[in-house]
Order: structure tokens, then sequence, then C-alpha cells
């Protein structure tokens, strides 16, 4: 149970889903079987997700406890720990960061949102601060997430001063290859790399579809 | 060169963004190296990834073409050919898509924007089409991509659309699990698994500050 892959991290959050589901349809128990066949996976995958995160190992007959893997799934991926976070770039992307309701139950917690255009005042609830005000806000309340939804050209800057007020992990949504220290987390929410892999998948099945 | 991993396809957009911001500083060559470095990569990665997608072999002592690797990737990643996309639900997120002007870049155009609200009438240029044209609309300009960015309760509905009027390829922005036959491309653009990814990061740095 102490390491687990990248591939089976990001299928998590899709199982807890499905299973929260199950759960408010009062199943109790599913097969691994059941479940593979939702998401296209064979049952020897979903066994083996569900083994690297739960010591509930599932009977023959009966299946999986369907609450305790959502228990589990939701322990091991730390939505019982809110972490707070900062979002800098309040345009489209940051209304719609901050319109998006899920992210509580991720575990995320939006608790200052920044714009340098002091016109933007409030969003959907959140009080917007003056870019000049992030440093001072993260060091105050101890932010360890910043999230990035500036135009490109000034992303490294915020960064930067992100980094700088002593940000641990960026989650980085403009379309730019931001410099960061090694002791750093960073995701990209990299829109040229989901098109490029929906543009090969899409040319498969018309090369497929064309052969037949 | 015909098989590419996933991984390495992934790669490739932050590659080719790279590449180019050398290009306009006119830089010719570049080593494996040097770019391993601004991704953190080793630079028998990088070279692997290029070898996978272009015959340009580098030279010990000048480096790789820049102008023939951004050539390749762009020619790999479909770029040149411009692939037409309708959008679904012209919320918050759906302005953010439709503002968003790199889409172009990477070989997507969105055609049309559909929204079952009819007093949204114009997004960034975009004229926003009632929902019930979606279909027709698909069927006429003969549209393989379709982008859902509804809210969940209705994604289903709208996939399912999609796919009986010939949408070949999802890119779906709705937080739900889709079922869709197994003749169709789907990417999921899934910020419960980038949350999931980024916290697991982050513990693991946590945890290396607090042992140092």
């Amino acid at each position: 149970m102490s390491s687990i892959s990248k591939e089976t991290l990001q299928r998590l959050p899709a199982y807890l889903r499905h299973l929260k589901e199950l759960q408010k349809q009062g199943v109790e128990n599913v097969a691994s079987k059941a479940i593979a066949k939702v998401f296209n996976y064979t049952s020897v995958q979903v066994r083996k997700d569900f083994a690297s995160i739960s010591e509930e190992a599932g009977k023959p007959k009966t299946g999986f406890s369907v609450n305790r893997l959502v228990k589990d799934i939701a322990e091991f991926l730390g939505y019982n720990n809110i972490n707070e976070a900062v979002l800098v770039g309040v345009g489209n992307l940051g209304h719609a960061l901050l319109s998006y309701s899920g992210f509580k139950d991720y575990g995320l917690d939006i608790v200052g949102a920044f714009d340098i255009n002091p016109n933007i005042k409030l969003v959907h609830g959140h009080k917007i601060y003056n870019l000049s005000k992030l440093e001072s806000f993260i060091k105050r309340f101890n932010i360890l997430i910043g999230i990035i939804a500036v135009p490109k050209d000034s992303a490294q800057d915020i960064c930067d001063l992100m980094i700088g007020a002593g940000i641990k992990a960026i989650w980085n949504f403009s379309p730019c290859n931001l410099v960061i220290p090694e002791n750093i987390a960073i995701i990209n929410e990299d829109m040229a790399s989901s098109l490029a892999l929906l543009s090969q998948r899409l040319s498969k099945i018309l090369k497929k579809e064309k052969n037949q």
C-alpha cells in the first residue's frame, strides 16, 4: 500500500464518483467486473487499483463493500483534509474556477482570489483582492497551494511571487512552461496535451472505420 | 516511428512551445541536455521523445535543428490539419473556452457553440445557437469533435445527442463519468484527477522538508 502509480491515482477520483452514486442507490456490494465494465477496464485492473489503496479484499461472491471503498479512497485522496489555496487571475477561466462548486468535495478550498484589475470586486461569493495583497495573504494564512489563471505573459511572474511567499504547490492553467525550483510541486492543466491525445485517438478510430 | 507512448505524446506540446520560443529568439540548434534542464527530464528521455516522432537525429556537437523539430512535432500533432468542433454549454467554463485564442494553434476550431438558454447570443465573436439546432448542425457540417461544458446532470444527454448525430470524439469538461460506445474517443478534463496528483506531490514535498 505504500507506492501507487500515477495512473492508478488518476483513476481513483472517477471510481470514487461512481461508488458514491452506487451508495446513493443503496448498493452495498459491487463486483470488480461490474466496475470494470463502466470504465472499460479489465477487472484485474480494478482489483489491482483497489488493492493499492484499501485493505478491503472483496469476497468472491459478494464483491467489494461500497461503503468501505468510498471511505478508503476518500481518505487516500485526502478529501477529508481541506487544503487552502489562492487563485490569481479572475478572467474567464478564473470565473469558471471560482464558480465551480465541486472543489470542496475534492479537499480544496479557494480562500483568496486575486486580480490586477481593481474593478473586479466580487465573483460567485468570493471577494477579489488586489494583486498587491497576494504576498502578505499567503504568508499570513500560510497557504501552500497557488492556482494560476493569468495570461501566459504574466504567469511566470505570478509563479515566482507565489513561491517567494511560501507556496509549495502550483496548479497552472496558463498555456506556458513555468520554471520552478525542485522542491515545488506543479500540475499543468495543459489543453494542448489533452487535444493531442484526443486527436490521436480520433485518427485511430477514423482509420479503423475506413478499413472496415 | 509508428508507436508512441501516451506520456511522450503529452510532452510534445510543451516541447513545441519551448522550441517555438527558441525559434523566435533566433536559436538554430539546441542540445537535448538544455531542453532536459528546462523540463526537469533527463536528456535520454528528451532524445527518446524526439526519436519517436522525428528523423532529425541531433549531432553530438551542434545538437538538434530547432526548425526541423518544430516542423516535425507540429506535423505529428496534426496542428496543420484544422479539426472542426462544436461546443455545448456556454456557462462560465464555456465562456472561458470560447475566449481562449490558442485552440487554432493546436489544430482545433470551434465552429459552433450551443446553449439551452436563448438569451445568450454572442460570446467572444462566436454566435451561440439554440441547443435544438445541434443535431442538424453536426450532420450538415460533418463535425467529428464535440466539447461538453454543461452541468453534470445534463452531460450524458448531450453526449448521447452528439454521438447520435455523428460525433466521434468527445472532450468532456463536466465532472462525471460518461458512458460511451467503444468506437468513440473521449478525453475527460478531470479536475479531481489533477487535484489528486497535486495533493500527493505536495504531501511528498512536505514530508521531505519535515525530515530534513
